[in-house]
């Protein structure tokens, strides 16, 4: 594929770039009006990820709409639990919940690794029809959940600030809570393998919920899971998400991946120091700066593209925008980088 | 005052003791039966933090049944905005929720410094109670919460996961955001005078939602309105527990506190070097290990105590003790570090 604007996959690959790329988590959905049309017209927020032509239509309004640099696939990551045999429901002000709630052996054990062309294929399909309306003008980005964070849902079954639930089978049942780990590897690399066959040129690997595990279960409990997704992906470059897992900076850095991707808790001089020179690095702007006036927003914006410097660098939230952003602000923000003249000394 | 036991207190101050001290953050309340016995009696969760009497009686629970080497108050960080004139409400699924959220200059002016004599009688009549029946036996700890955190709650009127209307004020009015803070530090201050007047030995100052700002905002908005606290305190040694503010230790080490309390996310060596070696460190065991069989808890006991060493370290969890642990569990945390012998070359 040859791109109109390969900005990003050139940082990614670690490519000097005239100028930073420019992307943000969410930015698919959640901020537009437009986006708000289409999900008025609909049953569910699970119409919106299931229909093809649909995921389609508000993956792609950012790229006229706001400007980015990439777009991202308009999905969720709880469609991998849901191919594999355990359905979520999506309720309007609780969010996710999950009827069938898997805590046992039993339940472990009727959960299939999915088959992509059977039970992803809505995602997949999505993906071919953005790719061919895209037309090279930007790269798509694929996206799967780390299998840690899956198992935070699936185990507790619902949101929650501790997930305690899902910690519990850790500390009570390793064995049990690896074995579905594995599970949900086994299909998340079947799902991304897909997604690029279908056309994503970039993948990323969200861990939501690593803030929540200390250092030690972090080691043992995700990142290895990790490590296989980044190792059996060899086509295209992965970036992994980790928010709050500040603790495993370094550790990351040892990963198989081409990007990390910083939460707005960290700082972003620590943060290169830890993970080395060769990585490119995401991020990482507070989601809340963007309600601030335009001229606070591109003061902040500018500070943390010197802060990165000019290669290694792509430019995003250190979160998904915030559903109440302004679009206009978000277009502030965006256009502050994509006009920002790096000082190569 | 003479205790029979100060281990806690001179443990606080750096002095070496013969063992580590230990007590859990929300160690009143929570997971005792005979807790919620005294709770299952009451209209409400404010009707036990509002009647001395009860109060007493469940901050002293822990003493006799689970062995600590100090008790905490029982109350909740949000009796200040209360006494500011800002009340809150407990839902018993949905937590605290404020009817009248402050957002604007004219509600931040209608906001009292609340004069604890007034205002918080029933929580310094509490601590004179539970001084008496305790009789020196072990310390009672005072505390509140940070500013920041008492303004996350004000402003966004209820429990969030990323609170950003309590954000956006720092961005978007960050003048009345500081006039708020100051208001919240000068009703704090003048609360923990009050409280060490009545008898508390030690104070701790929680900012549980420190872990949601930049390193730059909580510079600016949470760390100078903690040092105030601290600076204010001179009796007694101040704990400063900022949850997830990992990224802000070296700051911590410059405050005039005692003791920093450090969340189980938060590696100990690394810690150590970040703190430097004068202040007391506290915590950190993951409260999900609570869970596991009690041979795995003594196991990761002793792994902690080994690595925060034999002097400067106060045994806690790295949160409050979660809801569904089994009291027997808490016990063999309790007894490990009790019985623990460190090797002191």
């Amino acid at each position: 594929m040859n791109y109109q604007n390969d900005l990003i996959l050139r940082a990614a690959r670690g490519e000097k770039t005239e100028r930073t790329p420019v992307w943000m988590m969410r930015q698919a959905g959640r901020i537009l009006p437009e986006y708000r049309a289409v999900r008025e017209r609909l049953s569910g927020f699970k119409e919106l990820v299931e229909t093809p032509e649909l995921a389609c239509e508000v993956t792609l309004q950012p790229v006229d709409l706001l400007g980015v640099d990439a777009v991202i696939i308009f999905s969720d990551i709880l469609v991998v639990p849901e191919a594999m045999g355990c359905t979520y429901l999506m309720e309007e002000k609780r969010g996710p919940v999950f009827p069938n709630v898997i805590r046992t052996q039993a339940d472990v054990d009727q959960l299939r690794v999915a088959d992509p062309q059977e039970h992803l294929a809505y995602v997949t399909e999505a993906i071919k029809l953005t790719v061919r309306e895209l037309n090279g003008r930007v790269p798509l980005i694929g996206f799967a959940g780390a299998p840690f964070t899956l198992l935070c849902y699936m185990t507790e079954g619902r949101g929650s600030k501790t997930f305690s639930i899902a910690k519990k089978m850790l500390y009570t049942e390793p064995a049990l809570a690896h074995q579905l780990l594995q599970k949900i590897t086994d299909t998340t690399i079947a799902y991304l393998k897909a997604q690029v066959q279908a056309g994503a040129a970039m993948l990323q690997v969200f861990d939501s919920w690593a803030g929540i595990l200390s250092p030690e279960q972090y080691r043992v409990f995700s990142l290895p899971y990790i490590r296989q997704i980044c190792e059996a992906i060899t086509d295209v470059p992965v970036t992994v998400f980790a928010k709050g897992a500040f603790f495993a900076r370094q550790e990351m850095a040892a990963l198989p991946c081409r990007t990390i991707g910083l939460d707005w808790n960290m700082d972003i001089a620590e943060s290169r120091a830890l993970v080395g020179p060769d990585k490119t690095l995401q991020g990482n702007l507070d989601p809340c700066l963007l309600y601030a006036e335009p001229a606070t927003i591109r003061t902040a914006t500018q500070e943390m593209l010197r802060a990165f410097g000019p290669d290694k660098h792509i430019a995003n939230l250190g979160h998904g925008v915030y559903p109440d952003t302004n679009p206009n602000h978000v277009k502030v923000f965006i256009e502050t980088v994509k006009t920002f003249q790096h000082d190569r000394g």
